[in-house]
């Protein structure tokens, strides 16, 4: 290889600013990636090394970075690879999410601690390791998707829904401890059912009206990441047009 | 004047959609109307027939129409009068409010009658007039602009924060009614000081990054507006970032 | 009649505080004054007068007031009469509703205006008269009741839920004035079908669970008519243990 | 000791209802012993063996359990324990609370789970071991006391209020889950600084009126577990009257 060459193209990636994302699977997560990598470089962290191979041949500026969010000692190696391979991130979006059905008496603690680890934990490691940069550079982006359960405990969601609703108030904590310092933490929760591959069997019957585009909440994101400083929203809730909520 | 060049100038104006604001004042009212004055024809709805004229000369493609909402027989002649010279609306912001201080000892019944009236009952009168057009059409949006006395009853507020809760609670309702059918009703509270020249000179000693701009909130109304049907919000609350919530 | 006798037994009555409760039915309204009834003098508010004449003989210490709480003049007359013949109220519950249903197409200006009249506007009337001895006092507690609408705009009840929602958040700033000069303001919603001989009609199929029972309901009023100051609650929703929510 | 004897008086102990309190130090949970210990058999469960002991010997009716209730074994084994020497708990009040003050920046992951121990994964646990005999019975009250934490995250309190959230939710979810099987799950939220030794020093110059008494919260802990089941409150928040809210 011509280390030269290789350079140069790193010294060009380098110019334009970097998004990293977390939990990129091939619905939300992907379509957040294509969406950002138009005008950024796109870190993408999952735990399937070959899907993210084949996003990175199938989308310009991404690059692949395998990893589980749980496990604090490979999320802190992988982001110390991406800042030197890319440099600081200036956003990030934390799609990871870790789920489960079952009323309190049939899920385990295990399954809490899990999904606890994942949309919880593993945001505060990667807030504490990704925000500081931001606030020395006076801005950046720190978003988190999510879902209704972070605002409804439903019976059957004992599992999960304790999770998201503290992950919502962590990213709420956070935005007020970010904000007056340029760095703009919000959390976007979809109420619907998004338009995937598995989705899109199990609700057979459902138009395509009834799902939520993975492009359009992408785009959503988008625009919430670069809202002009002095009109900023924390909050969001998608829904498709024909929802009943 | 020559009247077939008048014709034709309607006719070109006529291929724009039309876009109706209520409450068309120098602060966020102006600035919504500069934003979709880019690509739509505004209607401008306000009491101050003068202040209006203002606009009209200084913004391209707006029309003033001078016009106290709270009078119903006033709010249906002007509709009639915007539909025939510019065409149904395909967008309409109701930002006219209506706003008093007063713990609830202090307040009198006219006020909160009065605040009602522009802000609960003139936002019937108009959903029930354009949205039938747009839901004909299977498209349209429907944007009122509010603050956190919608959410929340504080001391002195007592003849303003109901009738916004009353407000926001009758968009939501439409929100659920006309969405399925294609019209995207939604709600936009500014949690903030707006920077305007009279609050300038109250909160003096404050810096810029106090402030929330008209036109970063008249950015995010647009494209609030102008979401993808499979991914819409009702509700937002905007704060310039440095804002303490 | 013995006039002495009727002096001295007004005398006697005079001993207890005075309850007043408006929209006095044959349901909530009327367990609350069964439940106040056993320590209080209570003074009944509804429009039916033959009604009021009945709960008044086979309850003891009620008073009828007929009365239209949503005409101020009559509600002023009605409440200068009650002062004078029972004394100046101890705790008054604002029961009187107007309600109607309908999607904001269906609706009519004058019904969102109607229902404003009683939830709303009569109930800043009452409190701006009741409350000035409570506060001479230090004491007192004024509680509203309420149900879902207050805190949900549905589809179909665009007529009657706005003006839930204004009366929930005038009621949470009444509280806020008030509370720190010893007046208990308190809104307890019921988010049920409450067990009447209409409901029990409509919803045939449905068992005894399925039901609220007013005498729970005014039990639980009751109580936060009289927690102890250092510790009040504003909200309470009720509902049944089989309600699905 | 005649053995007799004892055994009588379990005997007798075992014909009133247990009542098992988590978190029994000097405030809220001493006040919630005394008030069910006078119509209950109340198991203390807290980590301070000597602090409880002196409790028994203060309040009748009242034993003590030593332990550690974010350990899952110490739990059990304590459970197992309860359940032998009183009986099945009918009414059992997660008090316990892991707590934390920091910015997202200054806590440390471990703060974030050693709380999430306490506050939600003992609570699931508990409410796994001791609601499937109130189901059994069709009765029973779960009742988790908190605070504003689990509605906001404050800036201050990224190590504390997510696992607050969580709580609420999951009890939230225990409630639609257990409601309809009879067993009653509510959420009993404190708006205020309670009434302590550390508390007065700490607001030295705070009237009286600025305190939440224990007392008055174990008042309303009591009527929340004994509401008619036909009118089941899940949520009450609780100041003084003075608070500022």
């Amino acid at each position: 290889m011509d280390y030269s060459l290789e350079t140069s193209v790193i010294g060009i990636l380098a110019m334009k600013p970097v998004c990293l994302v977390t939990g990129v699977g091939p619905g939300t997560g992907r379509a957040i990636v294509e969406r950002f990598s138009k005008q950024y470089v796109v870190a993408m962290l999952a735990r399937k090394e070959d899907r993210l191979a084949r996003f990175v041949s199938e989308i310009d500026n991404t690059h692949a970075y395998p990893c589980d969010v749980a496990v604090p000692q490979q999320l802190t190696t992988t982001l110390e690879t991406v800042r030197s391979e890319l440099g600081h991130p200036a956003v990030v979006i934390h799609n990871a999410v870790g789920g489960a059905f079952g009323e309190y008496l049939d899920i385990d603690r295990e399954t809490l601690q899990k999904n606890f680890d994942v949309n919880v934990l593993a945001m505060l490691q990667l807030a504490q390791e990704v925000t500081p940069h931001m606030i020395e550079q006076g801005q950046g982006a720190f978003i988190c998707t999510g879902n209704t359960s972070a605002f409804r405990g439903s019976a059957n969601f004992s599992g999960f829904a304790p999770t998201k609703a503290a992950q919502r108030i962590l990213a709420e904590s956070m935005a007020r401890a970010a904000g007056p310092k340029g760095v703009h933490v919000a959390y976007v929760a979809i109420d619907a059912v998004i338009n995937l591959e598995w989705t899109r069997k199990r609700f057979k019957d459902k138009p395509d009206d009834f799902f939520c585009e993975p492009g359009d909440i992408a785009e959503h994101v988008w625009q919430v990441a670069h809202q002009a400083k002095s009109a900023w929203t924390f909050e969001s809730v998608i829904r498709p047009f024909g929802e009943k909520w």
